[in-house]
């Protein structure tokens, strides 16, 4: 099991993205967050399909944190059952990977 | 291996995009499609590099139904070759997870 | 582990991210790249949190490429440490990695 992960998130407003994203990078439960805005999402959902504007969010941690980070992003996120998910890194430039361990381990 | 992945499938125009994500929910073959605009692709064909634009669609499934769905996807994508690939969910919010399951399972 | 690949590396310009991306495209280090224009980047480098308007590439290619792709890209960006990560494809249409396969094999 690799260490470092990608993680996903959607949201419906870019204001609310980057709110959470900076809640999560200051409490360095992630150490860098991409919002992809304007994307179009097609779902199901009680019965129902919908077809609605939503955000990209994909941050990168350490697999460690993902319960940690699941419930932080679960509370700051307005909708009912968001979705979180991770992907596992298999590689990466080791000064990066570096760097997302530094920015994720407190100072003292 | 995880039983959930996303699927990254890549195409031409939006409206196309958004009628295969609805086709492919309706059939509960995946729980919903992020469709990502404007994309540029650059890539080589038959000895010739192209610049394109495209849509970037990102689907959350089952694993098992990759098959099923690498079928339905391949018939109704007008290219030749279409990409279509899966990487694992490694891990996600358990009532995510959840609909992903419930949502491509036929109710009867 | 499978033997293919998506990359993923961030840079804060389209016009650099095509530059980059032909040029790996050329050399069969990629098969082919998506860019993701204008993502918003939230992320903390030397203890301050910084917000900035970003490009998402995402590259396709054979895993035993990556430690030469990742010299590569390191040396056509212009960052100090790059984001260059990869995630193992799982699964794909069979064709499309045939063609991932052969478009990033030399002639001859």
């Amino acid at each position: 099991m690799n260490p470092f992960i990608i993680c996903i998130v959607t949201i419906d407003d870019m204001e609310k993205a980057a709110l959470i994203a900076r809640v999560l990078v200051e409490k360095k439960l992630v150490a860098c967050v991409n919002i992809v805005p304007q994307i179009r999402s097609i779902y199901s959902w009680k019965g129902q399909i919908y077809d609605e504007s939503e955000c990209l969010m994909i941050m990168k941690t350490r697999r460690e944190l993902f319960g940690k980070l699941q419930t932080a992003a679960k509370e700051l996120h307005p909708y009912e059952v968001p979705e979180i998910i991770a992907l596992e890194i298999a590689e990466g430039l080791p000064a990066y990977l570096s760097w997302i361990d530094e920015s994720t381990r407190p100072k003292f």
